[in-house]
């Protein structure tokens, strides 16, 4: 397909406060070291008692509007692209719209969901937007505040994540930039190998108690996600790569950064050099959604304009995405 | 914008235990009369014990893709377009993948929340997938579970929803059928009118208790966001006719349900004759979004192809839409 955007802006917040793997190790009772040799994840960021996930949003946005050296007023429509819900009702995206004032009254505001994957689906759902000839200034976020929902009892997936938000404005060109391709695959067969279970209507907050806790808590089989993957997104990648008639080696590459061990197997299944990856899995953990943008913002000023980027990954669904475009 | 897309077939359900408006002045010790004469609900669906959002959505869905001539190997993209969440993780569309089965392994599956408009953004965001030239057929499902949420202390909102799903096949042309008119606004200032504040990540299932269990359910001042609608709604509704060259007397008015005396209001303040809208409310309630597509697809038989419709409401936000588009 064409690519009718051009990434204008991009903006990156962590919260203040860091959790080193040090720290998790001791509160967890894990042996020294522990943390970081099986997450890769060295310090994360937590954010302060009453900062919700809509203030780092906010944040990030604003930066990214300013990057673009544009205004609040210039932005037609504002995508939350997150996995973590801020309240049932209404969207992520209308309670940041309210955060953003009146200067964006107006702007359409809606939430794209498919969990890790959501700002990469919510890219090329801009795109179309584009190609229609809706909207000329598109800005997406994503906020994630995991640490609310991780399983303590389970240190393998709880010391993995970080919290954190990122956005791009995105806008609209006269004319396509030239391709851009663009694969997303899902396999419900895996729908529930990575879940939280509770807190919507099939498991609700009205159900909650010590003995179905865990539930409400984030779960993933993380070698069976591993294997699935490792089947699954070759071909995925390979098709990709064939209809952009681009080598691999050719390209900046932007993972979904879920753990260390999973970026490496990534990396090794699809013969990606490491000084090819935008990877700051080390420095803030896994960021769910707002792992993929907030690579792209700090990348960006690291990749020359024009420079051709692959977002790769998976997410909970199972799910899967490969996107190659122009910077 | 063009449009790219035709609805080739389109589905609904409505689970079998039926409510009447008699029932609930019963149960809630309102005087006889109360319910039908506040919401112009005369009976609603209540899904059976164990029966899922996903159940009714699978339903709707097998229905729209048999009724578009189409098989499930035929759907490249599955768009879930519901207000109730299933669970956190992963999407909605996830959990319907699943249940449909191996014939759709590697369609994408994601969920577009805007509240009560989400079918509608979902037609506009195929659409302009279909316009970059992503997919052929796109499912797009509602299904709503809003029993389980509703507040019963409160039977201004309690009695007017309904369960139900709908669904709807798009197809995408060669070529495009002809001007199709889009608007979709929100004004965050007005976030907090209609919500479920509890629930997710700002007051999660982990701090329900006796005390704010009320925040847990669904709270709408109904009053307030007539208001609200009266005064945003009409000026974006005259702008989307202008640009569509059409007058509101030719087409056939698809409108958001919310309850009787919203949709009478809607059709008062935009001048909309009782014979072009298509409502169904009476029967069914406030089936929250997918009150449009079960319309769409009740509709679909009385509308000759080739008819222009206005699809328009509001949402929680506060949201607003009209789409003006060839059936």
């Amino acid at each position: 397909m064409q690519q009718y955007f051009r990434i204008t802006g991009t903006g990156g917040y962590l919260p203040h406060q860091v959790i080193t793997a040090a720290e998790l190790d001791a509160r967890l009772g894990l042996e020294p070291g522990w943390t970081l040799r099986h997450t890769g994840v060295a310090t994360r960021h937590q954010r302060a008692p009453g900062e919700t996930a809509t203030d780092m949003a906010r944040h990030a946005a604003l930066a990214a509007i300013a990057a673009a050296g544009l205004t609040l007023r210039d932005i037609d429509a504002i995508v939350d692209a997150s996995t973590c819900q801020q309240q049932p009702i209404p969207s992520n995206a209308a309670l940041l719209h309210e955060a953003l004032g009146p200067e964006v009254r107006g702007a359409a505001a809606l939430d794209v969901h498919a969990t890790c994957l959501s700002f990469v689906v919510a890219l090329a759902t801009a795109n179309g937007w584009f190609a229609s000839g809706l909207y000329r200034h598109v800005l997406i976020v994503s906020s994630e505040t995991p640490l609310d929902g991780v399983n303590w009892f389970d240190p393998a997936s709880a010391c993995l994540m970080g919290e954190g938000a990122a956005a791009a404005v995105l806008t609209r060109v006269s004319a396509p930039v030239g391709e851009c391709n663009y694969g997303y695959e899902t396999f419900g067969e895996h729908a529930h190998v990575c879940e939280v279970a509770g807190g919507g209507h099939r498991l609700p907050a009205f159900a909650f108690n010590a003995e179905n806790a865990a539930r409400y808590r984030f779960f993933m089989d993380g070698p069976k996600l591993h294997k699935i993957a490792s089947r699954h997104l070759p071909p995925l990648v390979a098709r990709i790569l064939a209809e952009a008639r681009v080598d691999l080696a050719a390209l900046h590459v932007i993972p979904h950064q879920a753990s260390g061990p999973a970026v490496e197997l990534l990396a090794r299944r699809l013969g990606i050099a490491r000084e090819q990856l935008h990877v700051g899995l080390a420095e803030h953990g896994n960021l769910v959604a707002a792992g993929i943008p907030y690579a792209l913002h700090t990348a960006r000023g690291q990749i020359p304009a024009g420079s051709r980027v692959l977002m790769v990954g998976t997410a909970a669904g199972y799910s899967q995405a490969a996107f190659v475009f122009t910077l």
